[in-house]
């Protein structure tokens, strides 16, 4: 709390890092790209965790645990899903260590070398299909709808915290299915889940769409996902849900008798979203003096800091709360009374603010005197004093408005920096002054796709669900298009 | 379903191993020592972890999470730990596959070795006392009371599903204080948890005591324990709670300034129960049929099977059933009503009772006539017609009255089967005959201890916390001893 944060305007990225640690959000840890999710960090995630939870069940899923290592023959078993993570995989060969006979310490014992090296799951297809090879033998054992709350590993040369780690957490669901049709609805159901999320509790308005061949997850027949925009004019990928045909079901040999006593091979999909959303969080709401945080996923909801002079004031005071905590955590809305005498109010003030707690109660002499207290709203700033009467419903209301209020800022936003291009030079100017989502048209190559890529930085998020039919021409290539996709540079 | 289940009396390890797979808790992967947990023992684990999360919390501690990894020299810093753990732990030595030149699939990337080798945590105080150092500067900071779930590895030659895999879940509290009195406190508060846990929940009753220091954790000072007795009288460490004193402050070199302004090293505890207890669960309740879960723990708590000639007869029945589902499940009682048509009653019967149902209701016509239902309670496998009227209540003291039950059974058992020797021949005898909790004087050495084990297998359990003040001699060396302390054959 000693100096205030960089600004975002001066440096966007400096201001998040910053933000990240000072708010006990995660912190780098020893191991390269690894990082320590801090518990003030980490009561967001199990919110978050919660709240998915709570709707992959509602949708009839349940969790289950797959191994963390994946044999190395496995991984290549699917030619695309090979090609798109050996890249970037942590490799266990060996399983003991023994003592140094030069010297200190341990050495990697040569004798304990595995016969086949694993590898720490990057995703778990490979070891999951296998499974489910066992599994399913009927159309009576289908459909199959699992998810798993894992811990993954990819190995990332340039690492940010919460945004792209060497080691993340995140939810996969992996389901199976007896029919085309049934595999595709499943998709889209999920991604529907995903964008109920973020909008309903990230406060987060998302594009949903389909990726481009060059974005696709590699093993999967078609990619959707949501994209969100964060306030320095850059997209981020908040989730994906992947139809993956019988893409895994042929690799691993997964096939199932249908009611018409036919041997087929399975449909699949899976989905995931990952503690890549707390960066998104982040990034999207808050300002210059801290996190702003959707009452939703707030660790604390309010906070009440008493302004006294004396122990009998503050004694006085806590009476004065206490009917009033007891209120609002009746109506499950999380509180905290913070008497702490090591700190002033104006430090705690600003702490808070830094933390992102939605509502701030301060109540002094004066208040007890008038039987009013000052309510602070974290997002707009604004301060009123309200008659202590009709307090709970008042904050409860307060929260309910502060929720949707974040999320109309960040849907104007969205709609501000959405833009319209039709030729090459107003996509780059686009791009540089504002950045933002830029819709426009694209001949559908990927030879195109890569040339923009390589010259602009700027990839396509997405080819939008509610695409408009629209003839018109590529910008790049002139060639003809029936409809505008979504540009944008990219975390 | 097909066939039985092997007897207890016949084969208690091949029952377990059955037992485990048909009643859909877990199986053997393809990756040698890692399990999948199945959805529904997954959904048993999901159980346990929100009732022990939930009083971790009560008991004022929050999550946090920490690398996966951990650099190899980190392990060497406390002695006794690197000794305890680099037998059997997995080295990730490379960070990438390439194409084999001479063929298929993929290999190691020789040129992307690490330069320092990462072991997959086998436990994570080496990495979280790294951590510490940086988050502990003063006593204000202290305490620190962390919790983290996560996957942990140890390579065991010799896995069973639950009770000993290379991979496993656990929940891991790490916790700094500012004296040794406070982290004693700790580490003895936290063994009322586990023991809270396993009789109110597991139904399980546990000998409380502390480690000899054969048996201690690699690391602490003092290791407390708890110790469950499983049916075929062999012990199980059900969980464990750690006094570090300052062996980590002082290898991690994590210090803080006292109130009188001195520089001292922090004192340390930690405490773990693992997936470990989903084998505990199994092997203390469970009879020659298939599981018998305690109704706290149990994903259904009741299932209703409908007994029908025709579909009208269905309905009728479901007409019936749905005001008594609604009102059990608004009281948190979970509830299935079976009414699948592919299978017939007796398999519904048989496969509820394999997986653990506490109560099963079947309803037929005469029942319809009669507004009544059969009751039948897994535990006992008693049955009895039940009139209609007041039915929800009835069920709800019914899984009150099972869980203190199965308990009550469980204490009458590890009672029956703990026995005091004052010979060795006794103590052989004991051991081969009936096995169970043998108490017995020692004479307080670590040689004698190990000849024990060498010459019977049996270990030193615990020195238990109540443990009577006893003058006797050890019944190994004749040499004086001022109490007993527990032996067994163990998991």
């Amino acid at each position: 709390m000693s100096k205030s944060l960089p600004k975002r305007s001066e440096n966007y990225s400096e201001w998040y890092n910053e933000l990240v640690k000072r708010a006990d959000l995660a912190e780098n840890s020893a191991v390269r790209g690894c990082m320590v999710i801090k518990p003030y960090g980490f009561s967001i995630w199990e919110k978050m965790q919660r709240a998915l939870d709570d709707m992959f069940k509602e949708t009839g899923h349940t969790n289950a645990y797959f191994p963390l290592f994946i044999p190395k023959s496995y991984l290549s078993k699917e030619a695309s899903h090979v090609e798109g993570f050996a890249k970037e995989c942590a490799v266990v060969t060996h399983y003991r260590l023994k003592n140094d006979p030069n010297g200190k310490g341990v050495i990697v014992d040569p004798e304990a070398k595995l016969e086949e090296e694993l590898i720490v799951r990057p995703t778990s297809e490979t070891v999951i299909w296998s499974t489910y090879k066992n599994w399913i033998q009927s159309y009576r054992d289908l459909p199959l709808l699992i998810n798993q709350w894992a811990n993954v590993v990819r190995w990332e040369m340039r690492t940010r915290l919460f945004l792209r780690t060497a080691e993340f957490l995140w939810q996969e669901g992996h389901t199976a299915h007896s029919t085309a049709a049934e595999a595709i609805a499943e998709t889209k159901q999920m991604l529907e889940v995903y964008t109920t999320f973020a909008q309903e509790w990230m406060a987060l308005p998302v594009l949903r769409g389909v990726k481009t061949a060059n974005e696709r997850f590699a093993g999967a027949v078609d990619t959707y996902c949501i994209e969100a925009l964060m306030q320095d004019g850059k997209a981020l990928q908040a989730g994906t849900s992947h139809f993956l045909g019988q893409n895994f079901a042929e690799a691993f040999d997964v096939k199932f008798q249908s009611k018409e006593g036919k041997l087929e091979h399975v449909w699949g999909t899976s989905w995931g979203v990952s503690t890549r959303l707390m960066g998104a969080l982040i990034m999207a709401h808050s300002d210059d003096n801290g996190l702003v945080l959707p009452p939703k996923l707030a660790p604390i909801q309010v906070v009440i800091v008493p302004i006294y002079k004396s122990e009998e004031q503050l004694q006085a005071i806590a009476d004065k709360v206490k009917p009033i905590t007891t209120e609002l955590k009746k109506r499950g809305i999380s509180v905290k009374f913070d008497d702490n005498d090591a700190f002033k109010p104006g430090y705690k003030f600003a702490e808070y603010e830094l933390k992102g707690v939605p509502v701030r109660l301060a109540i002094g002499a004066r208040d007890l005197e008038n039987n009013t207290v000052e309510v602070a709203r974290r997002d707009t700033k604004t301060k009123e004093t309200v008659v202590l009467d009709g307090i709970v419903d008042h904050i409860s209301d307060l929260l309910d408005d502060i929720q949707l209020s974040i999320y109309n800022k960040a849907l104007a936003f969205k709609e501000e920096n959405t833009t319209s291009v039709d030729s090459y030079e107003e996509f780059k100017r686009v791009l540089d002054e504002k950045g933002g989502f830029v819709l426009a048209h694209w001949d559908g190559t990927s030879e195109t796709e890569e040339q923009i890529k390589e010259e602009t930085k700027a990839t396509i998020r997405c080819i939008p669900l509610d695409q408009k039919q629209e003839d018109g021409v590529c910008f790049y290539s002139g060639k003809p298009s029936k409809g505008r996709v979504v540009f944008a540079r990219a975390y």
